[in-house]
């Protein structure tokens, strides 16, 4: 038993020392944008992201000179109850598209010039179905955990986090529904695009795996063991490996948010370096933002995952970056400074 | 007399004869979307940009091999009334800014690889006082929206429109005001961040212009260039301009809408080829938006101008096309299709 709970004791421990933002560079940043050629506050949430990306790399002027982005791929034992529109072959498949080119967040990552990285997670093994057993052991949970520390890699300066699974949204709704209450049905969203039918066979499988487990759900690292995917442990993993390397992280959606949602829960501030890259149309990812105390920089209606609306933001933050890089002062330009009133 | 009317009969010609969107193009891209390796509808809003490319450009599938950004810049006699926290002469001088590669847009426009032509619009000569005068005579004002036309040249496939123009957001509440009705202080904002005491003399001069010109307001040909500057002539030219030569246009913030709503006011249907690019800060812009009929792809509380919210679209829509051209389909990847249900 004490071989058991060692592992995510560590974990513990990581969340409860988590260095915090540099104030330093915040004041350097505002200080450089109050001398550029444009109103004061005129380049909004451009001029915040500047500031929250040199608050995390402790670094002023901030860089991205390697965004990179991540995605865990897992399978769900939880599949084979019926919640998707896609078999669970579809996570290798599209793992192979990633390897291969062929998806929508090679695209994204070729437009903006980021690295991608898919780290696949014993797909060939999936997780125990939530809703007759827990999906992990503990030690198997803490592993993977761990495992995301991979992520991180030399000289990344910003990290876009991604997931696949076919099966995760079943394993989001029912960690939402463990951490926030209410009903299993408010917390679910249909996923790949399911029918009525399939909608109801996931939520009925959230409903059996939360009475299965209810003794157990008041502790976030339980919920993520018998309710979590995978992909959903190693991303916890991932944003606090980031933290650590001084990386800030755009999270994406739904499934991603679980992972941040379960890190919240256990210190609110372990989420301070990460900026919500879209609003989700999957499920009530709004009111799961507002919970986490984050506004999303884009809201275009996507719902794919791979990362795709967290790497989206590359293009803008590097536009942010640009202009608070190689604008030029007012003295530099010739520009009038504003008249007395 | 009949010398004055025939610049303004040619312009509500145009007006009436404006091509649609290619339905045909619209149903090649959805053919080709069903194919795409993501459950349908996955990438929301980008897949309604590719039907909205396609649809305008009369081309599937469509390109941005040349995206220009657009600005017109022009000086306003309504400065004189201290309306504005910085001297006219910033106009001319945030040009040379633009023309040297030291302003927001240049650096977004580098980001984003969009060129960038800047139309200066006699900016030595300032447009009458509103307040006082007409802004322009019609000649003046037709010449200018024809002079608009500049900015579609050879090979442009995606027009994103920008202005520069101090005095330019008070010319714009006025305009609003005459169009929509209401006080002028509720159409007004601060512009480049002006105090209270220099929006008591915006509003107050938006006021007695409205007064001085009321009996001339029905036809929004009258109010452009009775309270317009030249640039909002010049950029209702180039909406239309880019219209007639199939190149979709993103709009910017709350001065290139003012130039939107006297088309969309003189002809709804004149801005179907419109992409609203961003919610600006300045003024009510989202009510504004909706009386377009628009929704902003954007929401990042900035208030900049030069198109820099326009522009800031382009990396999200160079993506959407990424995403439309090259990802792999169902078949090339070998991925399983849906489930039956």
């Amino acid at each position: 038993m004490s071989d058991d709970i060692q592992p995510f004791a560590e974990i513990r421990m990581l969340l409860a020392n988590l260095e915090g933002p540099s104030s330093e560079c915040i004041n350097s940043v505002r200080d450089r944008d109050r001398s550029l050629t444009k109103p004061p506050g005129s380049l909004g949430k451009l001029e915040e992201i500047i500031e929250w990306l040199a608050a995390w790399q402790h670094q002023s002027p901030p860089t991205i000179d390697r965004p990179l982005v991540a995605i865990f791929a897992g399978n769900h034992g939880v599949a084979a109850q019926g919640v998707s529109a896609f078999p669970s072959d579809v996570t290798q498949q599209m793992v192979a598209n990633f390897t291969q080119g062929g998806a929508a967040i090679n695209q994204i990552c070729k437009t903006h010039g980021a690295g991608l990285k898919v780290f696949e997670l014993a797909l060939d093994k999936p997780t125990h179905d939530m809703s007759i057993d827990a999906a992990m052991d503990e030690r198997e949970a803490a592993a993977t955990f761990a495992y995301g520390f991979q992520a991180v890699t030399d000289g990344v300066d910003l990290l876009a986090l991604g997931e696949m699974g076919i099966g995760n949204t079943t394993s989001a709704a029912a960690i939402y529904t463990a951490l926030f209450g209410g009903q299993a049905s408010h917390w679910t969203g249909r996923g790949t695009g399911i029918d009525d039918r399939r909608l109801r066979l996931k939520i009925d499988a959230i409903e059996r795996a939360l009475r299965l487990h209810k003794n157990h759900l008041t502790d976030p690292l339980e919920v993520m063991r018998r309710l979590g995917g995978r992909e959903i442990a190693a991303l916890m993993g991932a944003i606090i490996a980031a933290r650590i390397n001084h990386i800030p992280v755009v999270l994406d959606g739904y499934v991603v948010c679980a992972a941040a949602a379960l890190l919240h829960r256990l210190n609110p501030a372990s989420l301070d370096h990460c900026l919500a890259g879209h609003l989700s149309a999957e499920g009530p990812h709004e009111e799961i933002l507002s919970y986490l105390g984050k506004k999303p920089i884009l809201n275009l209606n996507m719902r794919l995952g791979e990362g795709s609306g967290a790497a989206l933001t590359i293009g803008l933050i590097k536009a942010a970056l640009a202009c608070h890089r190689d604008m030029a002062t007012f003295n530099e330009a010739g520009v009038s400074a504003k008249t007395a009133s």
